[in-house]
């Protein structure tokens, strides 16, 4: 069964290990037949600040920006989703967390009845792919565990984006060529 | 004993609680003596955004962005520092998590030691004001309870900012006007 795939990434170097993550993840996808788009932050100049007219508009479900309007209409027809970012100071970088602020609007996103979220759209698989400095046992248990503490189990959640799991390459500043080369060869088994 | 104080505030509206919650600190402070400086990120139109460019030199403890620069001055010259934002999807806005990203750099703000990150820093005194329309309690135990646990015991503590207390007015949504107006009467006696 092929799913409409979008990912949202985020780097601002090409020649990162996470634009090899990218690619990667497209070439995989393609080869099963899914239909991907990438929303490439960084490439798109996504301006992640939610503004003063952004949040008077916000209840209504819109929006000042033209870039989250086309977000917002490719997010109606996505099936799954896929977030690639380094993870810098222990979560996500400010553009990815700006997507958050301003893609993920009510009536599209959410709807709230007695002050619980309830998702509007149910987007049936999600991943997170990531790198970082930190090792994943000190994110899971120094650092707080965000991604599946925060992230997953509650903007995920409240937005639909269902049955999410996590995947990161931790310590990257002191692991070999040869294991990041097995990490990009175990991707393609994980989508 | 006054400390020279630094306000990092992050609301897009002027006539928000956060708005009102600034100056209340600010008037405070200053009648206690603090020399009190404040970054207001959307007045000053920080981009939260860490770039290619900035990226090439952040190893340096480097910057393209002169705000940035300006910013780094001051936290040298910081001994007590207050951060007040909204909390969006359980979380700090973009740009806030942007001041982190492209602030806190390599030297001025820590030295890396057995992949260990040390201080460079002594702020002796930090604060986190906060607003919410999820409950604390939601915050704390169902949403993973990051500000305490990634950005407290992780960011914070490796930057040096010291004895963090998180201040959270939650339920915004549906309190009353009178319970604001205690809250913020409460804040004189906060800081």
């Amino acid at each position: 069964m092929t799913m409409q795939t979008t990912i949202v990434y985020a780097h601002p170097y090409e020649g990162s290990l996470n634009h090899a993550i990218l690619e990667r993840l497209v070439a995989t996808l393609e080869a099963k037949g899914h239909p991907v788009t990438v929303l490439d932050l960084y490439a798109d100049q996504f301006n992640p600040v939610l503004s003063a007219a952004d949040l008077a508009v916000y209840g209504e479900g819109k929006t000042t920006d033209s870039q989250v309007e086309r977000y917002v209409q490719i997010l109606d027809q996505t099936e799954q989703i896929i977030f690639i970012y380094p993870i810098w100071w222990y979560d996500m970088p400010a553009i990815m967390r700006g997507f958050l602020d301003k893609v993920l609007l009510p009536k599209s996103a959410f709807e709230t009845e007695n002050q619980r979220l309830l998702a509007s759209r149910q987007v049936r698989k999600t991943y997170i792919f990531t790198t970082s400095a930190a090792s994943t046992e000190d994110l899971e248990q120094v650092f707080g565990d965000p991604i599946r503490g925060t992230t997953m189990a509650g903007t995920f959640k409240d937005v639909g984006f269902l049955n999410p799991i996590w995947y990161n390459l931790g310590g990257i500043g002191h692991i070999s060529q040869e294991e990041i080369d097995v990490y990009l060869a175990t991707l393609s088994s994980r989508v």
